[in-house]
């Protein structure tokens, strides 16, 4: 990938804060979409980064995502469907996540479904969100169309990722994954070093599987371990599509397409501890369970993780600081730069 | 695999039920955990069929399975603890999906824990269960150890299955698996043919990465997609024992082990439709995007199948005779020729 430069997290957090003010998102929002977007770097997950901000900020340019939506929630007992009125899918799924947290507060369980939403970037920052409150946290969204079916060579599934948090005494559990045996981001860095990619992770553009990284870039994502990312890949939309009244994958197109809006589905749910147990119970007896698996044999050459620590340890060791791909730190520079006022 | 043979489903039901009721099944139990293997068996899933009768029957005459459980339900808002106490897990399971139904029709959404239930074959039986009351329905639970952690190779995880389910106009959405890459029923199919398996889906007994099925029969499962299947078995493992109060995987034994009782634990979330959108309109639009999704241009040599058509279509076609292995058929006519009243 493309070299890296050492910025402040302070000066390029103020920077996405103002482009998105620029253009009509209000200060708390903008604060709060900063935030999740550096998050995400912070674990090393790029991706979902601060890479995002030129999309979003030319999506709201061009009326494709609403800088200061209405976001409504109807409730419903213990469930909860949310319109997010088109707007961030940062801020609509933030304020879904408080939704479903009341909820599982009040009732042990809480489930909110979001349609009108758009890319919310990881998926992982709402589980913790979740799992801060000592909640088991449970967030899947609908992704674009990248993906075939099980046994087919036709776009119509994204990779459809899910995200679990729940807490531990001294860490928190934090998965997140996609349904997809790979991503184009890791295909492309076989790719870049000429290895061949494993069966079963692409078919080429004639639809055939293929292992030559370069032939899978320009073809189709597989589900994971074939039938059964498929099933929860399907599982995932509709709850989050079919539920909600949101574009089901297929229906829908990429964030990098500028001709119109995604209507995109997300959903949660949220677990209260309490309501089962203790939680202080729950949380020793998990840190206990993650210190006998972390500390048993590993395999040659590898070490055994609790998943979400390397995160974890990434965003805690950075300091002040944070390594961002120079383009861009480039793009977020040009973009604050500009005053986007003029051009609305 | 070994030789089957057609026998009526009515004939062969009545021999479990024999079996049961002898060692001291109530009636409605007995009747109800034969249902529940009879449908796996029809549905082609003979793992979690019939074969089992037989261990069943062994651990409670051994007073590992209690015949006539006091299961105990303990209500919380829209969530439920349930301690099946320590009853056959078809028993146990089917109880905690009823309330777990009864929850999401007030609520919206329930979920039910269990702990001191015991092996309850398919988890698709009951998440079907919930999918007809118009419900999505989510079932997973804790396994025996045969896996590793991510990275590891000590044997500390489970195949921790999940299932899921939904209704649709023309069928329902029925998806059942593992968190493992393979099975071992699976990788002993590659064995008797001497095909190798592919890498990532077993370590040899000495902790090294197998292609040789010989040698992964008597090595270690590892979970699928490397770090995905690590994340869902842990999370699975979080809902079913650390919420429930049951065993981790790690903290027992399989059901093979006749030296002590298995304190299994499950986990299961109902989700009314109804709460959200009419269900009409739900599965009415499901079963477009099933047909869209099975219309779709297959890969070369392939079928597109929505989940679980495969099994309706085998159950449907069984008519009143059902194929079943010849040593299973043997065992249930040699148990159900026993007097076990003479053992207790």
């Amino acid at each position: 990938m493309g070299s890296r430069i050492l910025v402040s997290q302070k000066e390029i957090r103020e920077k996405v804060v103002k482009i998105l003010t620029d253009i009509g998102v209000p200060g708390e929002d903008a604060a709060l979409t900063a935030d999740i977007l550096l998050d995400a770097e912070l674990r090393g997950v790029e991706s979902h980064g601060l890479m995002r901000v030129k999309t979003y900020a030319e999506r709201i340019r061009l009326g494709l995502i609403e800088a200061d939506p209405e976001i409504r929630i109807e409730l419903n007992g213990a469930v909860a469907r949310v319109d997010g009125g088109n707007g961030l899918g940062q801020v609509v799924m933030a304020r879904a996540a408080s939704a479903g947290i009341d909820l599982a507060k009040k009732y042990g369980i809480g489930m909110v479904t979001v349609c009108h939403s758009n890319h919310f970037a990881a998926a992982g920052y709402y589980a913790e969100m979740i799992a801060k409150e000592r909640c088991i946290g449970i967030v899947t969204t609908a992704a674009a169309p990248v993906m075939a079916p099980y046994g087919g060579r036709e776009v119509l599934l994204g990779t459809d990722p899910v995200a679990i948090a729940f807490p531990a005494a001294e860490q928190t559990f934090y998965g997140d994954i996609s349904t997809s045996a790979s991503s184009r981001g890791k295909i492309r860095v076989y790719s870049k070093t000429g290895r061949e990619i494993p069966s079963g992770w692409a078919l080429d553009r004639d639809g055939n599987d293929t292992t030559d990284a370069a032939e899978a870039l320009e073809g189709i994502l597989l589900p994971m371990s074939g039938h059964k990312g498929y099933i929860l890949a399907m599982a995932i939309e509709a709850a989050c599509c079919l539920l909600s009244g949101a574009n089901l994958s297929c229906e829908s197109s990429t964030i990098f397409d500028y001709t119109r809006t995604t209507n995109t589905g997300h959903s949660l749910i949220a677990v209260d501890i309490a309501h089962f147990l203790p939680p202080e119970e729950f949380e020793e007896r998990a840190q206990q369970w993650f210190d006998r698996l972390r500390n048993s044999t590993p395999q040659p050459g590898h070490q055994i993780q609790i998943p979400g620590e390397m995160g974890d340890r990434r965003r805690r060791e950075a300091g002040e600081t944070i390594s961002v791909l120079r383009e861009t730190v480039e793009a977020i520079d040009e973009l604050s730069g500009r005053n986007w006022r003029l051009w609305r």
